[in-house]
Formats: structure tokens, sequence, C-alpha cells
């Protein structure tokens, strides 16, 4: 059995998408069980609505919510009522819950995951991991993509570890080839946080090491996981989301600029669909906390039913493959705890 | 008179882009000379081809070049018979010459300049600066886009100057608005580099400052000139061309698909390809290295005719409008040069 606990509070369309997409994947694995944490007098009434099985699901009450406007840290030490709060307690003091889902607030989940759940034995700094889609139809990891700013070559070879077993272990990709995102190619580039990581990650043969990779591949699906600082990462990422919006943004003005672009689109408009669902981040799972004691993932705050569905997903197979027992033995084997 | 020194090597299409686009800025900018340095031997026969001034244009004979393959700074050290240094040390001894344009290798471009030009008095390190064409049909800078990856606040404070100063010099933009690149919008986001950068830009009555910007809005036009150190900005370039680029693949493979798709292509083509060329590097001038003594503007060296045309005119223009001497000044008078 896997239990996890659903934060249904903080995202755009909460708690219905919450609730929705948890229910399909509870159809699905019939061995999840799920407690659904925020406003009960909100969540039961939605709940009716569904055919499921009562077994399998409880409600935890949290009259409170956290939102993207309250402060991260300042939230979780102080809203104690809140539907993230609750979920972490629960998380943290219930050795049969093995994990937790929330759209909520990234800040909020990143520093309540660190704050409340703690670092698995030998972890320097819990590393956030979401991935992207890829041009040719595959995903790309980022690791980290934001939790820490400033970092060491030994937090840079940690979150190559468990990125790399992540990969492995969420998704079913076999020797993940881990990159080190770099300005240049050659083994000399970049600054010195980059030029000392690199023989880190060159030596360590328990990763699949492909060496630096440039920001303009990201995309090209040559790489399954990408090892950086979160500053970078998050540049990376966000540069990446937003060229490809934008993108998207001046070819629908394209279309719909005359009668004939109209009739071009109307034409073509499946196949761009196409396109767009391939980007479409509610067809992946959301990002996950990797590091800390338990399995953490987040979801995009706007995010549609399908979204909470693929989180759900991807916390059941994380417990399912023992990825934080085999994050905390990589870690010291390696002997990595030492700086 | 303005006197530029064309290093016609070193570009896929050189040395016949490097002529036709330089004699079309000739023809149009009445008070420059310029200096076509590279192969005399190709030089001379090429230019039979065009009608041109024959008093506004010389060439220097230089037998070697510096290719991409090259280390740059051993490049620059033992290549003296090649064009990019032949150039820079005419630059460097010729007081009658203002500067240069290049397409050659981007690394040797900027160690060459930084070696034998050098830096402008109080300068702490020059910055590589390119534009990018914005979704609105503007440009935006980003300063520095990789000659710095290890930076001080000291120097982003720099570069934050010398960008302002150059958008607004060299492309009429009246107080451009300048942003950190950051990971967040609020003032105390960031690692501790953008920590400690945040109030000196703020502090500065003399740039338009208007805070941290998100790299996803790079592309926005909402912001003139986007403050980073060379490691993010290389970055952020790289995955914003990359994003981009893989979006115009993605769509040309949805239009050749299939017959009908072909046919909805052919209705919307003409307006595609405008995009690709409100996107496409060569409708604007080159990178330009800021803060050496002499203006050294670089193009991609894949570019064509048009795009040099383009640099040659920046180059022309910087000098017009006294851009080094404003630097001096801006950086002295700030007194921005102990650290």
């Amino acid at each position: 059995m896997i239990k996890l606990v659903i934060d249904c509070m903080g995202g755009d369309n909460s708690p219905s998408v919450n609730i929705e997409g948890t229910l399909k994947a509870l159809e699905e694995l019939k061995d999840l069980h799920v407690i659904l944490c925020g406003k009960e007098d909100q969540i039961a009434p939605l709940l009716e609505k569904y055919k499921y099985d009562k077994e399998r699901v409880e409600i935890l009450d949290a009259q409170d919510e956290i939102t993207c406007h309250d402060s991260p840290v300042e939230a979780i030490a102080t809203k104690k009522e809140s539907s993230l709060v609750k979920s972490l307690m629960l998380l943290k003091k219930d050795d049969s819950v093995n994990g937790l889902v929330s759209i909520g607030s990234t800040g909020a989940i990143i520093s309540g995951g660190i704050m409340k759940i703690g670092r698995i034995k030998g972890i320097k700094r819990p590393a956030f991991c979401p991935i992207l889609p890829t041009m040719n139809g595959g995903i790309v990891g980022i690791c980290d993509s934001g939790a820490n700013v400033d970092c060491s070559p030994l937090f840079l070879h940690q979150f190559a570890l468990m990125g790399s077993l992540y990969m492995e272990r969420a998704y079913g990709i076999s020797k993940p080839r881990v990159a080190l995102l770099n300005i240049g190619l050659e083994e000399e580039k970049g600054d010195i946080l980059r030029k000392e990581t690199y023989p880190l990650l060159k030596e360590d043969t328990s990763i699949n090491f492909v060496g630096n990779m440039e920001s303009r591949d990201f995309l090209s699906g040559n790489y399954d996981l990408v090892v950086c600082d979160g500053f970078a990462g998050n540049v990376l990422i966000k540069s990446t989301e937003g060229a490809c919006l934008e993108m998207l943004k001046l070819l629908k003005k394209t279309f719909y600029s005359s009668l004939k672009n109209k009739l071009g689109a109307l034409i073509l408009k499946k196949d761009i669909y196409k396109i767009k669902d391939q980007m479409d981040y509610n067809n992946y799972g959301g990002a996950v906390l990797l590091g800390v004691k338990k399995t953490i993932v987040k979801g995009h705050g706007n995010c549609k039913m399908k979204s909470i569905y693929h989180c759900v997903k991807l916390a059941y197979t994380i417990e399912k493959n023992n990825l934080l027992a085999a994050i905390e033995e990589a870690i010291n084997k390696n002997e990595l705890v030492e700086e």
C-alpha cells in the first residue's frame, strides 16, 4: 500500500482539479490510499459527485491556505492550520504516509519540505527537479532548478546522483545521460563552480556523465538530466519556457491577422495543437523535491486535472521504486557526505 | 571621418560577405573610411566586382587566419600574421583608426580586444553585449553574455552603466530600462551576487533601473538592457535562441508532414516568414565588446552581407556618438573604480 497526502488547496482551480485528478489516479492504482487535505466543507460536497472506493480516501480538514502572496518561510512557520503545513505535519509524524502532492506555492513547498520533513542522511541540500518535454517527444530533468542559488561542487555532485536515480526510477530511463550545464562543451570551460564540478562528475562511475551541455541544446533530446546550480537552472528553464510561449503567441497572432491566414491556420489546426500538446506540462508529472526524507511532488499552480493525476502517479511510482532509499545508499556509499 | 578596420576572414562566407556588406555601408556613410584586412589575393579580385569610392578603401594584407578551432588566447598570442591580430595591432597603434568589425571567433575577439587594446580607465572587466529582437519588434541588450563568468557586484554595476549608455548612444533609446537578471521580481531574491548588486543599481541615479527581471520575460519588450554575469547571460541568450530555433524546426516539420499541411503552410508562408525575419539576427548589428579603449563589434560567424552592413553601421554610430568617452566619464564620475 502507498499512502499519499494530497494538499487540495493553493492552485488556481483548487480544490476541484486536485480531487478529480486524485480520484482518477486512485481508480487506476489499486493499492493507493489518499488523504485529501483542505477545507472539508468544500472537499466533501465535491467528492459526492464521484464514484470512488471510499475505503481508500480520507479527508483531513484544514481551514487555512498558503497563497503565492505569502512569504514562503514565514507562512510555513506561522500558518499552522493551512492545508500545506497540516499535510507536511501528517507526512512527518505518520510513518504510514509515504508522500505529498501539492500545487501550492513552490517556495512554501520547498521551505516546508526542508524545514518540516528534513534531509536524507548525508544530503547537503535538497534540490528541486522539474522535467521538461524535449523536441523529440522525450523528457529532460533539471536538478537544481531554484532551491539552491549559491552552490558548491559537492552540492552539484549530489544533485547529479539524486537526479540520475530519479530519472531512472521515476521514468524508467536506464543509465540516464547526465550533463553539466555550461557555456561550452570543452572540459575547461566555465566559471570556478563548473571547473571544480566537472572532474567530480567525470570520476564518479555510478553516473553516466556525458560532459558539458550548452543551454541551446537543452530541448534537443540528447540529455536526460541537466545538473546546475539553482540560479542557472531557473534561468534555463524559465527562458526556455518563456521563448516557447512567446513563439506560440506570435504564431497565434499571425493566424488571426487576416481572413486568409485564418483559413491556413484552420487547415493546420490539428497538427499545431499537437505541438502545443507536446509542450504542455499538464501531460507530465510535476517537479520533485529530491533529498528530503519523504516524497514531495509539486505540480503547476494553474494545472488541470490531468496534471494532478500525473503528479499522484509520479509520487506513487517514486515510492514503489524505492527512490529515497536508493538516494540514501548512493550518497553514503559515495562518501559524498564530507566537504 | 570615421575609420574602421574590417577583419575580412573568419566567417563561414568570408571574405565575400565581409566585403559586400562593408561596401554597402560605405556607400551610405560618406565620411566612413575602411581598411579591409585579410588575404589580399582574395580581397583584391572580389573588390574589382564592385563600384565604390576607392579613396575610402584600403587593404591590409594578412595571410593567416584564426579559426573557431584555435584556442582563443593562444591564437591571439601566436598567430601574429592572422587578419584578426593584424587588425587589432593597427587599431592599437594607429590613433586615426576608430574601430574594428569582425565575424571571427568570439573568444579570440574578446581575448584579443582585452589583451591588445586594453581597458578604458576605471573599467574592471570589459563585457560582451549582444542584442536580441523582442517579440514586439524592439530589441534588448544583454551585458555580460559570456566574457566574465565569475563576477563581483562592482563588475555588474559597471556592466549596467556601460550597457545603458550603449543602448542609448547606439540605438537612440532614451533612458534605457535596465533590469537585473534574477530568479524572482522581489528585491530580496537571488544568490549573494544578485543580493549585493541590487542596491548598487537601485542607488545609482544615472541609470534607469527598473528592478529584477525573470528570464521568462526576456523577450517581452519590457526591458532595454539585462544585466548579469557572463555565465547566466550565456545560459539566457543560448536557451532563448535554442528554444526559438527548436520551435521553428518543429513548425517546419509540421508544415511538411502532409499535403494538406503544405497547402495551409503555403497560405501562411508570407507571414510566417515575417516571424522568422523578425527573429533573424542578420537584421541587427552584432555584439559589442564594451569597456575596451576602441570600438570592437562582432557579427555572427555565419552571417549574411546584410549583417556585416549593420555591424559596420553600428561601429560607425558608436564612434559618431562618442560612446567610449561617455563610458569613461560615467565610470570615473561614479567612483566605480575601487572595489
